[in-house]
């Protein structure tokens, strides 16, 4: 009984973040651990389930690079590499749409289903919703698109059915060729279109932190106009520039926060959607 | 960060309770301890905006007997009793009606919208809801109505505006008159016209126990069939068998289930409905 | 059949009468001799429910002085005037909440169903419609509130599902403490906020004359940049000014008129409305 | 001031009669003197402007014999009869086709929109409206078409618009010939396709009667299972017999009740509808 | 097969026509041979049925002005021209309205309706549709009228409902009078008021020609800007200068494009719509 | 210009087609050549846009066997047969839920885009849309689902707001286990679910043929009770048999008629559709 009214209070706890959050759209940058590890991804998925039920609009936009690092190895296919990154040749882009679409996506789907919840599983190419260009820039990565255009029908036709949108990161050209895309750089054209109340974006690290090795160093709050001086002092760097960068853009195109958490943490996107102190690095506006 | 994560849990856990009622329409008989006792009261408001905001659709029913008796004596007002029952004379019907439509009703509407919930509080006459005639039994009560018919369209307007029904148990003959009814009886009626999914009923006892004395005694479910037995048996006796029979009524013309639940339970209502094994005695078919 | 002749003969003339309000909002402020007698009272029902079916929305907000100091009286409680005007303390405040919306508003929803209307009583606790801080004048008045805003859609969700709606003046600030308000102020709040396309105040007055003593000086219309100076001159005076005033203010905040009526007159609403010189004394702009 | 309050009583007693027919389809077959004489005329389009805009359903339909007649004349083409009754040749239909749906209609629909209202005009090839074959009695009487079978939706699509459909009683068959239709049965076929609640046939007769000299003989109500009797008995006699015929048989395929009224006294159709009494010879089942 | 593979193709080829002219609104200004002759007439109903078929919104406006000398020869009726312009006195107003709403108009309604389409037939007095004043030019031409107002709800009630508008250039003024206007005129007026993406106006010649006795000539394509020229140089004269000026007025009032075609072509209005030249004079801004 | 006026008839000669399909719901199993040679494919993608767009509600349903089997053998996996029939392990089942839904789904998808038409790619895992158990016949084939249950909810809100549904054939149990499932019997069983008007097949056969080396022995319709006797006679033999006796299951739960056509035949379902004849063999009730 004891337990009963502890579980109780709990669940009251949570009604003003339940409030602050109702009938709102958050776009979930799903990637990362949180992706590989079994246990993580079943919680994933039944936060999600849960925030639709009352009454949260989420929407999940995942990529999978290992996934298809294993199907082209799988086809004996080597995987090229520029300056540490990848080259997407013209297979190498018609296989990551096939495992991103067809394998991760899907799987996703099903796993939401498995929870009770309701998905339908879309990529870019889905009622033209991701329209690219070749990303130009210093070094030609092949078919990696840059995004030109993002058509929201689909996805706000899925949440007013009642189904959470499953997005996977690829697009097409005017041509209809398939594109790679970067997954952060969708989830913040796909939460901008959407102009999303909040981009929850899902790493391996605690988030932004002072001194690296101290995880009780991390940075709660930035505003956006701080970005500049923390990458010029080094405590933004390396693949965490282009992160907090495009979460930057995003948050001046219509976003209204983003926060970057630790995917490797069980249940962190409840945590930080149902405490005052959040669990990672958020960027305000 | 050890405690958010049991708060996670404890919300991941409530997820199946949570479909399972999700858009379904749950009355709530409220009255005993849980409307006098402060602590409670609150803890019921903040139940109901719960719900409310994991998409049930909750109705409260109300009376206030202790609120009729202390206004009466302020009007320095004898109270008349028959056989222990209160007598309503055409004043004490007014004064009632006042009361409750008044006074504990626009209370219990303005402690929702304390805890960020929306209320519209109504009574029997509102919208011509309960149309009752004079109660005809062995002993003749005064102004208390037997209900003829419910007519639910302000209730379910108000429901699909997203706004909570708060009733109070008073209702009005074909010229007007006003009429004092039981509460449980509103509620029975109310919930059998909404074809609810539950009805829980707030008492002051721990349930129907097969040993009064022994808590532990406590029958969780009874089959609607079983019920003569038991009064039979003197197991359901006293005041608990006209509520056991209304609530068996109920069942026969609509209602799924019904439940009496100890509102001295903090969150009684929460615990009942998040949890497998409940916390009163389930009535059923 | 000279008689059904001449019936029809009327309410063909009121035709033109009929479109010009047509789907309208138009607010009643109901008060005064046609509130305490019972004559006067029912032919107001009438007049409403007519005014309903012919497709003007109508809604109707009262306060009821004298049934609060008879509450008050019976209850044994003194009242305190300052400067004629009466003070009130908590209780006051609570005893106005429970006989405004508790009595005299349930009594009007139950005389509209006798005439075969749909109506909902409701106060501005209800969906939080009226919120209020304390009023602050040169002297202290107690629990009277000062509108500080009208919450419109508890209001426009009753006339969109057809009931009347039915608004007793009382307002709660921000902990949910219940005020008294006057209700001249409240009409012209609600009918502000619902840009209505004419206030009608029931007064026990002719309406304003140019010589209180000659019936037929009654002034058909003034317009609201004219006021200041028929105060000067004190054509209008005492209790008529606040009157004249809020309304006034009303006017400048989206009503489109205002007219003061003589509510001793059986049928005055429809009177006014449905006749090109009407009865009373209208403000424009 | 006397008169105003007059009107007012008149209004308030009109009251339950407009509630009683709310929201229903009521069908006015208008002929005779009443679309002849110009008082009676602008009379019946203001009676149907006020129904209208009181929330009644109206739907005129009309046929026009003298101005086919006249326009032939125009023409200088001879009219032939058989047995009293007009032979309907190819150019005859043509013509009352002509003049039916394109002069006394959108005479009809100007007269409305000159009393404020709003109407369409329809004949039976609007949107299939009416589709006829060939009449089969025992005389040939050429182009008179038996209806078989009315389409509602372009009734009720005008009805849901807010303008009073006005049909001309022309139908066509399967190869898009005209053909003039009877205007009562026209109505009556109408009348049932849309399950009116009454239908209003406007004729230059007092109504039926005991005593064709003593108007006081007029017979209210007559059962449709007494007429047959009533023909038997020579009191339904002539052109009456086929007009009652097809009011029972209307009756008998979902018309609530039927009546006759004298089209010759000004505001019949307010007078029958806004009295208990009526003005004419009602038929009810 | 050969056949019917070569109609697939063409199908196929009309896709890019359909989709770009797909739920847009078309107005017909249908007249001249078209009008006249039997398999023109019937060619023009299936094209305006398949259009209605693929989501084009077309709307038909004709005139008539064969039928009406012929009605008013065979009333006896002499006509009275005035510089070539026939000049309409009260009785000619009449029987215009009367030619027009009820007979061409009818007799394209029931076309329609053999090639299982579905039409309403209307005219500029329905709903008050098309309100005009007395035309006033240099030679008074009695009752023509001048548009003053097009009230579009009409005709967007049977487009929204599935029905193709069909209607007679005919209108009134306040009191009611009837007036005839000229198609082309009341076609543009229509075509501005509804946004028409296209203003078809069928004619009897092959467009505007550099040199009228060469077909080779035809100017496919004019900017209304050059339109002052092309009248200077005597390109564009005679009775093509109003129906050309009256397009370019509809242009800037928010047509489109209008096109001059020649209805003496069959399926011209298809052959327009799904070609990439057209089939006529396109004038555009 | 002869050209144009030849494409003008032909699109009038569709016209009756268009009218017996609009709004219809048609699902085309797409397979076989029509899938694998570029010109048939983009044919097949052309006719699909064109009867959306002519108001058909068009559903594809597809397998993919020869990509699966490529994909197979380019991952160095050896495809098992059993009697002439794949083994789906559990790899293959993988696979083959890949390459369907994430390549020849997403293809198709993009396809439909580059001809203007609007697509959503689903397959049965999206919204829970197919439901499977393990199919168990005389031989175990592993991971190849029989249909327990479709749920068109996807399906229904992709038409509704105007999307084509593109389904790859996969399915999955109760525990998200993926299987493969038969193309024909996957379109079959949501046709049934749609209670579609016609399910066409496309196969690469010329149709059913009384002698299969004489085409003009095509065998236009059958009556599905006709059935058993041509399986008798040797008629139908061999794979048509499933594929004919899941037609005539699908027709006996709700199906219209099913026809099967050639796909090796550019535009077969036009012609299929928009002609008397047809162009394969029809199974009709």
């Amino acid at each position: 009984m004891k337990d009963t009214i502890t579980r109780a209070t709990v669940l009251v706890e949570a009604l003003p973040y339940i409030q602050k959050f109702f009938n709102k759209v958050i776009v979930v940058k799903y990637g990362g651990n949180s992706m590989i590890n079994d246990t993580l991804k079943k919680a994933v998925m039944k936060d999600i389930v849960l925030l639709t039920l009352v009454g949260i609009k989420v929407v999940l936009v995942h990529g999978g690079g290992p996934e298809i690092s294993s199907m082209l190895k799988a086809m004996g296919k080597e995987s090229v590499f520029i300056d540490g990154l990848r080259y997407t040749d013209e297979v190498t882009a018609e296989v990551a749409g096939m495992v991103l679409a067809g394998k991760v996506n899907k799987n996703l789907v099903s796993l939401i289903h498995q929870n009770n919840g309701k998905a339908i599983g879309l990529c870019g190419l889905d009622g033209g919703m991701i329209q690219v260009e070749k990303l130009k820039g210093e070094v030609d990565l092949g078919f990696v698109g840059d995004i030109k255009k993002v058509e929201v029908s689909p996805i706000t036709m899925a949440l007013d059915n009642g189904f959470i949108p499953i997005i996977a990161s690829i697009g097409a050209d005017k041509n209809g060729q398939i594109y790679n895309i970067n997954a952060d750089t969708a989830a913040v054209a796909i939460a901008s279109a959407l102009r999303a109340e909040k981009l929850i974006s899902m790493t391996d690290i605690r988030g932004l932190m002072m001194d690296t090795n101290d995880e009780d160093s991390l940075i709660s709050r930035i505003h956006i106009d701080d970005v500049p001086e923390l990458i010029e002092k080094g405590i933004i760097s390396g693949g965490m520039i282009p992160k907090i960068q495009s979460c930057v853009d995003g948050i001046r195109c219509g976003i209204k926060e983003a926060v970057i958490i630790d995917g490797r943490i069980e249940h962190a996107i409840l945590i930080e959607l149902f405490s005052d102190e959040g669990i990672g690095t958020l960027l305000y506006q």
